[in-house]
């Protein structure tokens, strides 16, 4: 009677999920205030005043059409304009309103660039750790998605094994940095290397590779440079959201850069375009279009983050843990305490942690711990994550 | 290097967008005013101050990850409530809050239907004049759609012709009443009817047959019933949009209803959820769920619509057109002055007025004239009419 897949994709349970509604369970039965809910990658950080302000100045100062009409498909021309142009002066580029797509959100972002693309038979190539919905969206356009095994001492890229999986059949490699869920950034070495086997790998097959940069953590980032990705490749398209950096995920809304410079720039836009068609987004919410055209690069204060990702990398650090720096998103990626990460995390539960297995994101043995929470929760936590320590040591 | 498929979805030019360029053009060079642009079907009655003041003060009086923060892939619990409650007050029904799922406008809640019930094979019907995305989306999910040809008395069905196109390969029909383009209300008794032959299908073939009822237009209508199509089919999907009632087609929020009746609800509503996940609508906009719930129910005024409608209608017929009455929605739909409605309409624009032909919309021999601009613009476009009819006369 429905279709199986989509039955199957719309009702399994995933792993977060099933970690909420115990931590919703749990709740009930020792407090809200000792839950320690680890899971969820909601940023708690406040939508920024000016953001709100801008939303209820436009409503009281345009016409009603103006705002909450149908856009053109690729967006209010000059909300792409204005985003273009802080682009332009934060990353010393040269980009237009054309070069911008605007979506709703960077879920539609990367999906739209994959249907745009794919092309029967095509692979795309990911770097474990991964954000799982990748495997979802890309299975869903007819193509497959290779994983380059992880590379746990920094969270950089594993190239020996990246070169293992190129092929005739690559059509595009999608990075994600500040990565969700380990927290790195790729740094210009990382980048500049991933650039020349990219180049490379046209002169072997003759097909040019697209990067496709999934970034919705940009601004989050402490203390290290996110490299601007079409100085490094010029066949990049760069997908952003400010779902995180405005703390409006629910809203919807993002963008697609498409540079001048990608192979063959109109039959991509247009092919965006047809994409975003069928995928049923007709126009990104039109409000909040001309919010963000109205705070294009304005800062946002990502303090609260970076303190509570210190606060919890020296807690678990001294309670025993290895774990890679934090550098950006607000995810913090350690080694779990034995090898089956699963197991790891049901143990966790007892002390009512609530943290992510790292296979979930392709990355075994590891467990994702989302610091975008109450600094005062992550403190309250730190003794029973040295309870759980010991509880490995004994 | 892209999907050949999406290059030609993104750039081939629609007849609409076609004659919208054209009276861009024209405009600067005539004025604006000498352009009497019938083409579109955007509402020109402004969004409702309620509207507008209920999104200003729910993001002045709720924390804003309340208000901007995800919401789970169903939508807001207390939003799904309202509406569900505002449904049984007026249609005396019996919905829940899980018996909505809220969309991203009538665009997403259609296609969505569509995924979750297409399986290989699959055909969908639908009536003409019929909107021609239905197509576009039908086909993106791998599916057929055959089309009853049109009925021109009245615009409601050709039984005999629909009855022809029904097999054992029919999962769904798909119907729009108030319809785009005709602006016909289906009645009791063309619903009756039709819900008679879906029942004789079942015992004919044992495949039960979906109705997904495409209704943005409900609350445009002109003096007639709309009836609310679970009463006469129980196997029936609901798919609405706030875009035309609260002119807001912008802001991209809609919602499906999947009564408890329908076949197999759990199954339906899981592949429902699972469509919105791999179409990339991870909610619907979480600030215009909230304001459509606390709005629900609340009535709108459509007097501007009836009145431009029957000035429009008036005018034609007094010209010599020959037009069914305008009952719902914001178009008239009247026989072309020759066979050749393409021909029709391109003579139509040496007088600057800008119609649809209807064989854009499966109904050759006929034209789409959306009255949803000023009426002074409909008045003064009345004596060009006149003119255009007295040249095909002499």
């Amino acid at each position: 009677m429905v279709s199986a897949k989509m039955y199957e994709l719309g009702t399994k349970k995933s792993t977060i999920r099933t970690i909420f509604e115990f931590g919703r369970k749990r709740a009930t039965e020792v407090g809200e205030e000792n839950i320690f809910d680890f899971s969820l990658g909601n940023p708690n950080v406040p939508t920024p005043k000016f953001v709100t302000d801008a939303a209820i100045d436009i409503m009281r100062s345009y016409p009603p059409a103006q705002v909450h009409g149908y856009t053109v498909a690729p967006g209010n021309p000059n909300v792409r304009e204005a985003i273009a142009e802080s682009l332009n002066k934060r990353f010393n580029t040269h980009f237009f309103g054309k070069n911008i797509f605007m979506t709703s959100g960077a879920a539609a972002a990367i999906t739209i660039c994959f249907k745009a693309l794919a092309e029967p038979g095509d692979e795309f190539i990911t770097f474990a750790p991964y954000f799982p919905e990748y495997k979802v969206f890309v299975e869903s356009v007819g193509a497959t998605l290779k994983v380059v095994k992880p590379r746990p001492a920094d969270w950089q890229i594993d190239f020996d094994d990246f070169k293992q999986l190129l092929s005739d059949k690559t059509k595009a490699v999608i990075i994600n940095s500040p990565n969700n869920p380990s927290g790195a950034v790729y740094s210009r070495e990382t980048l500049t290397k991933l650039a020349e086997i990219l180049k490379q790998q046209f002169n072997r097959y003759g097909r040019r590779i697209f990067l496709i940069s999934d970034e919705p953590y940009r601004e989050l980032a402490y203390g290290v440079e996110v490299p601007w990705l079409t100085k490094f490749y010029f066949n990049t398209l760069i997908c952003y959201s400010y779902s995180k950096s405005f703390s409006l995920p629910g809203e919807r809304i993002g963008y697609i850069v498409v540079p001048n410079a990608v192979d063959d720039f109109d039959k991509i836009f247009g092919a965006v375009a047809g994409a975003a068609r069928v995928l049923t987004h007709v126009n990104a919410p039109s409000l909040w279009q001309m919010v963000v055209g109205r705070c294009a690069g304005k800062s946002v204060d990502v303090t609260p983050y970076e303190r509570n990702g210190k606060l919890l990398y020296d807690g678990l650090i001294d309670a025993g843990f290895e774990c890679v720096k934090p550098q950006g998103a607000f995810y913090l990626f350690p080694k779990a305490l034995e090898a089956d990460d699963y197991a790891f995390c049901e143990r966790a539960k007892k002390y009512d942690l609530l943290l992510v297995p790292g296979a979930d994101f392709g990355a075994p043995g590891y467990f994702r711990a989302a610091y975008c929470i109450k600094a005062e929760t992550i403190e309250r936590s730190l003794p029973l994550f040295k309870k759980l320590a010991d509880e490995y040591r004994s």
